[in-house]
């Protein structure tokens, strides 16, 4: 009985064992995909094992899972863990395009946020003053001189002198405080549709070799082949696309990062057949040459040099599932990937026609995007509630203020919007500063979106500098960029520079407005105006000349005052002299400017910014303050 | 040694199944905790026993969750899985409040939605239009009368006519169709800030004899002794919200729940005290009282009557975490669910007061709310992938229509304004349609954003109806909303019907709007004006006589002219009398309207409606056409 009791007793325990162990991982596995599928934080794709498929096909189940090659959830980072991204941004286009990003990120985040920003002095200065007016609580803003980083990757041939921004991204753990462990690098033309602590939480999957985790290509790019004599950088299948990355910083620095891509990019160089450096063009088209690249431009990005790296030791990646990069280049393969899941998390618009790309999708990811070009910024002022998370010290000062404030007082709403610290957007277009002249002068002046249509005659009448405030919400900022776009004579001109100030509460901020567009201003003379006054197309001339005359520059304070007139009529051929403009008065064409001017004041307290500009007409020449730069009134 | 080494080998095997188990369930525990905290979806109180505690205290870990008390996660529903949803709606406000709602609701959604409408004849009006002309993709719509169901519910006190629209909660399962088994019920002043079907799926925690979920109350109103006699409906505890519920309709209607509410509720009102009913003013105030009430109304709740059942009937509640219904009444103890949270999941604006309601996290909520308050609805007309869920009918016949527009077509952005469907919220504001009178005149016009400064004094002149349309993005309509509700003189004014055409293009759709504006009219006459000219102070009861006089009524057709004055001058008197406007017309004060009207045409082509009406004074009488209704031309 015993040498068969107890086989038996020993055989139902073992059973039962294998039992409860299948049930364990039929339940944990079937459980996660489950999950998974709906697309829930700190979802993944279930295979963790670096997966190019030897043919170069994406997988049918992309971002898709078996139950058999599931593996349990790891938890999201804890509620008030600090996450850390790194972004390369350079000019006045890529800061609109990274403000837009960060509204995405912010919408969906959850957690402390502290941005690296590596960034040109153009874009230091815009995102400067932007992050400085925002004030979000628990998100802190670094900035690194990408000037000081270009000599690590100016060596590697690039047409372009922009070219060598996408290339900074090999250069960030060196650059990025050596206490840094981990980071998020983005692309800045990515938009988040979902909490990047679970990007974060995928840090948990690295395995001691992995310190890179990267979205396979979802472009036919390095596979060559595409026509006669392409022959991309090397890749390991499709290659893996780098506009989020997750990077193990410690590791790379451990490992010895910088000699290992210096020797790579060196060698592949070396080897590379001249070619395809003109390849390089139509990669950047078809979303394989990493950031986009202007027609006829040859670069080398840095997506080909981690692509490069990562063939030669495919232990450093981790594949990510690729809804945490869904790249919407043409011929893009994307759908393979979207059309399964229930859910996307990152949203990539790596070609150079961005939201004009075709793709039969498109609409739908371009209302994703539009959505968070159009959000009111102002809204993402809230703050973590639980995290000890305080805000700037501004807000806090700002918040105590309008504590003080009495419900009762009449004048609340007046009281309110001056402590109003409205975000400021400088030199929302591309623009480049004057040539520095002793007797220069900018015309500085503040609109809202009613008066847009000046915009190209005041271009007509004035051929110097122009620094203008526009009061706008972040959607009417976005028609304005439409309007100059779509205007030949505004898109010409590089010297007339665009502030935008971002609407909040309901009043017309006329002093803030006149105070940024002045302190944008970099000559030494300004001459203070009207939107709705056109100056005489000599005028710019004439005060250069006078100042010059006056010997103004000398020390000598004073203020010029312009005549201005005013006309009623629709049809007006502005008057090309001193003459004509007396004829025109004696004609009963024109006025001088009207004496009720103070009378109308009153209308500035209107709610919708009926302001008093209305009701002058449109051909009018008003008055010049020269002032030195630093006199400017406090608003 | 066989007696002692069978035990060993059974004890081995024992222990290490227990180890397992152990394993098993302290692995399961603390991954779901960790997931919970960061409120992934699917993410609930992990308690899901009623667990109404005895001393009334909501526990310290509501909607946390110690590792003990955890139970494994249960999936979303299927990707495709057709979710329902119920709401009732009456008047012009909640019919607003429905839509801001079903914004959030839609952007955060993955799955197809059928929306179940209770509605009055107002809302139901306002809702077709709406949905009809939104468009989303994969959102069915379903209305039922309210009317038909107020018998239902009218033998239950309520001094407030509006009072029954919120008890009607009560007979959904027998008004919605007997085949819907489940449905998640919403008052309208809740936002979404999280995906639907995360609600949805607890569903599946129901045990077989619950058959309502519901959320505790966040405030002490059901306690009952805020004061002296202060007698509330009888609930479990603090009783539960009723702002958000999950209903298993064929359980109920197995249950026989009609009899069992009417019983209960029958029950109650024969055993409260008088003093009770007065109570229940505070009750909505202390967000006790279910869906807001006015100062002074009397009302029987069906939050109270949901309690009350409860009360007699524990087993039949399931109580949902409390991060699904975060209460912002005054004095609320919301903030113990959310201080600990993460994640927000439905916001419920449960005070009287709103938006305005004292909290001191208030900015925080009423940022969520604002995001979809200005958030442009056309963005949500996306598509789901992978789902099949054919658009609208009319939304494929204009895709095909767009698809067969040529790029190089010099006009193709008119055409494409041409097919533009247009988001239209009729009576965006309350309305009284005007008495049916044979010869009334509703005065007919459209603007933007920029001339509702012309509203009050177009009140002023024209003391009859008047239909406007309005063309605005969905922030402009919450600016006009605080604009009307801030001037004393649009606000007095019950028979002037606003509707908002929502913008979309760059162009001003002039025709469309008028279209609106017109089909709107409810009289039998209509004076087609613009927007800019204002009306002889006699001119609505000089047209009403002299439609009369003329009887134009008996079937003759006639269009009359009005003629049309223009100054330029800024401060005008209005001209009483036809005498007073010959002597201005003699002094040279006022013109006849402008022969070179048509030469400014070319200006409506203008990107940011730069209308002709700019360019007239404010002081003119123009046309009258008059039509019968159904001959209004085709834009």
């Amino acid at each position: 009985m015993l040498p068969r009791g107890r086989p038996r007793a020993l055989g139902a325990a073992a059973l039962l064992l294998v039992l409860i162990l299948i049930g364990f991982f039929l339940f944990g596995g079937d459980l996660e995909c489950e999950r998974r599928e709906q697309g829930g934080p700190g979802s993944f794709r279930c295979s963790l094992t670096p997966r190019v498929p030897p043919d170069g096909d994406l997988p049918a189940d992309h971002g898709g899972c078996n139950r058999s090659d599931c593996v349990p959830l790891r938890p999201l980072p804890p509620k008030c863990e600090l996450l850390h991204v790194a972004m390369v941004c350079a000019g006045h286009n890529t800061s609109r395009d990274v403000i837009t990003l960060v509204k995405s990120m912010l919408f969906f985040r959850k957690n402390p946020l502290h941005l690296h920003l590596v960034t040109d002095a153009v874009a230091r200065n815009i995102l400067e003053t932007l992050f400085h007016t925002w004030m979000v609580p628990a998100v802190r803003v670094s900035f690194y001189d990408a000037e000081e980083l270009k000599p690590q990757v100016s060596w590697i041939p690039n047409k372009h002198y922009s070219g060598l921004y996408g290339l900074m991204k090999l250069v960030l753990p060196g650059a990025l405080p050596p206490a840094l462990a981990r980071v998020i690098v983005l692309d800045t033309d990515v938009t988040f549709a979902s909490d990047i602590a679970e990007l974060w939480a995928l840090f948990a999957y690295f395995s001691d070799e992995q310190v890179i985790g990267l979205v396979e290509n979802q472009s036919d790019w390095y596979l060559g082949n595409l026509w006669r004599n392409h022959r991309p950088w090397p890749a390991l299948g499709r290659g893996f696309n780098t506009g989020v990355i997750l990077l193990r910083l410690d590791r790379l620095r451990q490992a010895g990062w910088e000699q290992m891509w210096k020797l790579t990019a060196t060698q592949e160089l070396l080897t590379l057949p001249a070619t395809s450096l003109a390849d390089q063009v139509w990669g950047s088209l078809l979303g394989g040459g990493g950031q986009a690249q202007g027609q006829g431009e040859m670069a080398v990005s840095a997506q080909d040099i981690f692509n490069a790296i990562i063939k030669r030791h495919p232990g450093l990646v981790l594949p990510l599932p690729c809804i945490w990069n869904v790249q919407l280049s043409d011929h893009t393969l994307a759908e393979r990937c979207y059309s399964e899941a229930a859910d996307l998390k990152v949203i990539h618009w790596n070609s150079p026609k961005k939201l004009r790309v075709k793709n039969k999708h498109v609409e739908f990811f371009r209302n994703l995007h539009l959505t968070f070009l159009e959000y009111n910024g102002n809204l993402l002022r809230r703050e973590l509630f639980g995290c000890p998370s305080p805000p700037p010290p501004e807000a806090e000062q700002l918040q105590r203020a309008l504590a003080h404030l009495s419900e009762e007082d009449t004048c609340l709403e007046f009281r309110q919007q001056q402590l109003t610290v409205h975000r400021v957007h400088i030199t929302f277009l591309p623009h480049e500063p004057p040539p520095p002249r002793p007797h220069d002068v900018t015309l500085v002046a503040q609109l809202s979106m009613d008066r847009l249509q000046m915009l190209e005659a005041l271009c007509r009448h004035w051929p110097g500098p122009m620094s203008l405030a526009l009061y706008l919400t972040d959607a009417e900022a976005q028609q304005f960029l439409h309007f100059v776009e779509a205007s030949a004579v505004l898109s010409a001109r590089q010297d007339v520079a665009y502030h935008v100030v971002y609407r909040e509460g309901s009043l017309y901020p006329i002093n803030q407005l006149r105070n940024v567009a002045m302190a944008q201003a970099l000559t030494p003379y300004v001459f203070l105006s009207d939107i709705d006054l056109l100056p005489s197309y000599s005028l710019y001339d004439y005060l250069r000349a006078s100042i010059e005359q006056l010997e103004l520059g000398s020390g000598r304070k004073a203020a010029l005052v312009v005549p201005a007139f005013e006309t009623l009529h629709y049809h007006f051929s502005f008057p090309n002299s001193k003459a004509e403009l007396l004829a025109l008065l004696d004609a009963g064409s024109l006025y001088t400017f009207r004496p009720t001017y103070r009378d109308c004041l009153q209308i500035l307290k209107d709610e919708f910014h009926q302001d008093l500009s209305r009701h002058y007409g449109a051909a009018a020449l008003k008055y010049l303050t020269a002032l030195q730069q630093p006199e400017a009134p406090q608003g």
